[in-house]
């Protein structure tokens, strides 16, 4: 497959699952590091997400997980929370995927967690356009 | 509901979701701090865990990717992937799951969590018993 | 014991430790996910903080110097700084805690920590209420 | 204060703390990587563990806690719950502070420290030699 | 040497490596924590950083990867990436750092550290005095 | 660029960084989650690494000093320590790496990497073949 390819299907993937959260978070991105925002695209989404072995929503439960645990990414947890809700998780779902996730990461990584998701519902009841 | 209903379930679950590598992971700890033991019975498993608010498949795809992310708990993850397979995940989306979170906590930990997936399906081709 | 004596007793350790900082940490979450402001207040201070083997002032120092070592959590750390003055440490020894940690989590962890130790003492001198 | 006099000060801690444990840990040390031992003798214990403004079990409390919740030292925690006993914390306080760990760092960091307490307490009570 | 030496060493590091941004790091701390911020110049800089084994370069090479690999430092990475300005490092140089870290820490990392080195930049195109 | 091209650049790479070291990282990988090891050799070492916007020695400082602050990674940690001594770091280069970091990710992420460290440079004094 070539990269122009993978690069296209990245953008779909990033319009489908993220939807403008997308958007804000790889405009900055690529302005700063064009190429990690080139391989987010190309690999990260257009790549690995791709595979067809596992379906974007447990993709997205996986990811998500994952950004809790590490605590360290909130900026990015805000579009993967928009990107599970349009992926079909519903926001009950979250929650209790932030309250599960206080036994493997701790209490504080849920409660931070627990704000940003606070944060993605508020936003998507009120769209800020 | 009282304790002993919660460390009941909790023991219910723990055979079903992780079997014999449950029992090998809880039965030191229950000799070196019983009560932290104790309340990955009541709390953990017969509480969090038994919550019908998200499929018992999807918390272990939570706790899995946590895990991975963490990348401190090889001796949790086994029993883990133990219990992954035994809800359901085949050992193809397990190893989607290794590559996916290369994405997001790095390529060291998937590698790392992919020695581990190794090893338990190793285990459960050639059992120690 | 009851859920809802937990729950009581998990209400009281929350105002006596952390005044009102608790409270600032704890009303948004129970708006945002509140079966986890609900185990909080019943598991982890009902239950855990609850227990008799550890006085609070040490449980305290050990939460502080979780907090401070990952890293991710100034959230957290505020509403613990308050309490570790509450329980009786004294503004000093939280500087010791401060500068004891960069020798276990780095230098970098120890700067964001007094950080936030420097904006816990200035609201204490000069409450916004 | 004259270095030599700080590295003086540092072994008589490292002995007095940690015991075989210390001497353990820092022999092979001294022959890898010589000054990164002589400054956890000269800085981390000369100088910092010795600053009077925090006792030296407390010390060892915020030390421990933050090697639990890192979840990556399983080496040094080993010596450092030598020094918890030595300095007078309690097998059952430790039991506690590895249980209350549980709620900030989560329940697999615990899990691990509770293993690693329970070879320390096996390797006190039939010492090797 | 002496401490007063190490200290007026460290000083002068601070002043040639991070400029303006390390004053801007080190003035708050020195209220907060004075001995935090001794330390960070008598021992980091003065000591550990004035050691002839590694170029000053290759140092904050060093210091910047751990920074955006424990996700935790941003306050803290702004100063080492004028640092790394400061000692040679082209700004091509740097995005190359963070597209290769995101290899080592995932993509989120890389993604943190991308938007802090766009401020370091536009701070140095448009110094605020 | 193809991806059999990539591939195959990013395996000379692995060989030419990594020598046998690299090798027994990969071929237990190469069984467990092949596309995992399939995607280090095309995306990490066969993009990432071929890029050519920063010596490779200083992709290696980086890559070391990210795996030691993350602390979690000591199998990843042995091939990079030789992969960094094959690139023309010396020995006592990668000492100060370790004493560096001690100040950035604090003494026990230092003390394990001293650790490896140590056996990597024993293995090269005595080889296995």
């Amino acid at each position: 497959m070539k990269d122009a390819q993978r690069a296209e299907r990245g953008d779909r993937l990033l319009r489908e699952i993220f939807g403008a959260a997308g958007k804000q978070a790889m405009d900055p991105l690529a302005d700063a590091v064009p190429d990690l925002a080139r391989y987010i695209r190309e690999f990260a989404l257009g790549e690995v997400w791709s595979r067809p072995g596992l379906a974007l929503k447990f993709r997205e439960l996986a990811s998500l997980s994952a950004l809790i645990a590490l605590g360290n990414a909130d900026q990015q947890l805000k579009p993967h929370l928009h990107g599970a809700l349009n992926l079909g998780w519903t926001r009950e779902e979250l929650a209790e995927v932030v309250i599960h996730l206080a036994v493997y990461a701790g209490f504080p990584a849920a409660m931070r967690a627990a704000r940003v998701l606070a944060e993605v519902l508020a936003e998507r009841e009120s769209p800020s356009v």
